[in-house]
């Protein structure tokens, strides 16, 4: 396959350069990255400024190109102008820290799998869940397989999948589980703190989420599941819609 | 109502102002918005850097929060730091620009919206169809009677309603369409410029949609209507989850 490689983390990330490394040798890797980290970014795309292109050595050998903006103009970018419409995945990864729950929203790593989405290419995301030491092996490991099973996987529509596996060692994995995206809410908190000019200025943190729902992605990887999660990009409530309809606003 | 005021071209803009000024002698109004504008920056949050807020005044009077973050952080922050939670609606607007399409995922309006749903409170996005020479006036009367028409409207789940008024003089609104987002792909491309140092930049450009289907916001706005769309954040393609069960991949 053909495939886009990006993330959010910069493409100096390790969690790309595993990803790479993984895929290299059985696929055409193109790598279209962030120059530096852009996490949490969502969906977010560079209009105001214009954006910049760097070729980009790992060793001593052409890697990829590092752009300074979001992940989702590189992927844009990427397929306007530096690669060109030919390819046959966007993949997204591996993102340092698990995307699942309402975090889907907030994520860079699935936004730039969805944008291949709506530009017509397949789009998968990977991202481990463990932030502080990350090991992104297995990680890789897996995302070479699933790419391997997509051989036997027709699809009629353009399929986005935000996939994401345990930070456990393999033998622990309890298995993949085809998963919804949990809309629970997060227990989050602002720390507030004092600089030492004594100007205040605060910390965002998400603490836990409160799904409990076992088929929710949030659950299943927790539960020590790989978790796959098909996405689309249509945000309309059809249910909210249909109701709509006998709404009368005078104007 | 208690009204939650925010935007994405931040707390300056002639929008949010329109608003402010349409319903503060109704509604408890409170602004927290961007310091600066942070258009198109999606469901972005800031979570690598400290937030601030400063307490800006309009002429000599107290108007509002600003933050040095997204219109995302600025409703997580002012209902978690701020107001506090007893509000009954988060308004996010009015945008300079229609928000439909594609494009309502690189928002930063809708996402504000949006946030507000996910804390579980009511959410309205209200953009206006013109970004050159825009005149607020008969969008921020039409968010108005949109408020007041909501005592009538009884839902049983917490809405987000992205709401676009076409830039017509009133008595050409051919009146409102409750309508689902459009998912066609936009016309876009990639300026190449050089600057005066003779390096490459690249302006980001989206030049039309390809959407011809009237029930869609996109159309139904071109046409001259107000457009409603109900969003939801579950972002789980659950047509294809159903179809994923029975795909095997080993590893």
């Amino acid at each position: 396959m053909r495939i886009l490689l990006t993330n959010d983390d910069g493409i100096f990330a390790e969690g790309l350069c595993a990803l790479y490394d993984a895929l290299c040798e059985d696929h055409e890797v193109f790598v279209v990255a962030p120059e530096a980290e852009r996490s949490a970014v969502g969906h977010a795309i560079t209009i105001a400024d214009p954006l910049r292109i760097k070729k980009v050595k790992r060793g001593n050998v052409f890697f990829g190109y590092a752009v300074n903006g979001t992940p989702a103009d590189c992927v844009k970018i990427a397929i306007h102008e530096l690669i060109g419409p030919g390819i046959d995945l966007v993949l997204s990864g591996i993102n340092r820290g698990a995307n699942v729950g309402i975090n889907v929203l907030y994520s860079g790593t699935v936004s730039a799998a969805t944008e291949g989405v709506i530009l017509g290419y397949p789009g998968i995301a990977v991202s481990l869940g463990e932030y502080r030491e990350p090991d992104y092996c297995f990680a890789a490991y897996f995302a070479s397989c699933l790419l391997d099973a997509l051989k036997d996987y027709n699809s009629e529509e353009i399929f986005c999948l935000n996939v994401n596996v345990p930070f456990l060692p393999a033998h622990k994995i309890k298995g993949i589980k085809f998963v919804k995206q949990s809309t629970a809410p997060l227990i989050e908190k602002f720390e507030k703190r004092v600089d030492p000019h004594g100007n205040i200025y605060y910390w965002q943190c998400s603490e836990r989420f409160t799904e409990t729902d076992p088929e929710t992605d949030v659950v299943a990887l927790k539960e020590g599941f790989i978790t796959i999660t098909p996405l689309h990009y249509n945000l309309t409530s059809e249910k909210v819609l249909k109701k709509l309809a006998s709404w009368k606003i005078e104007f």
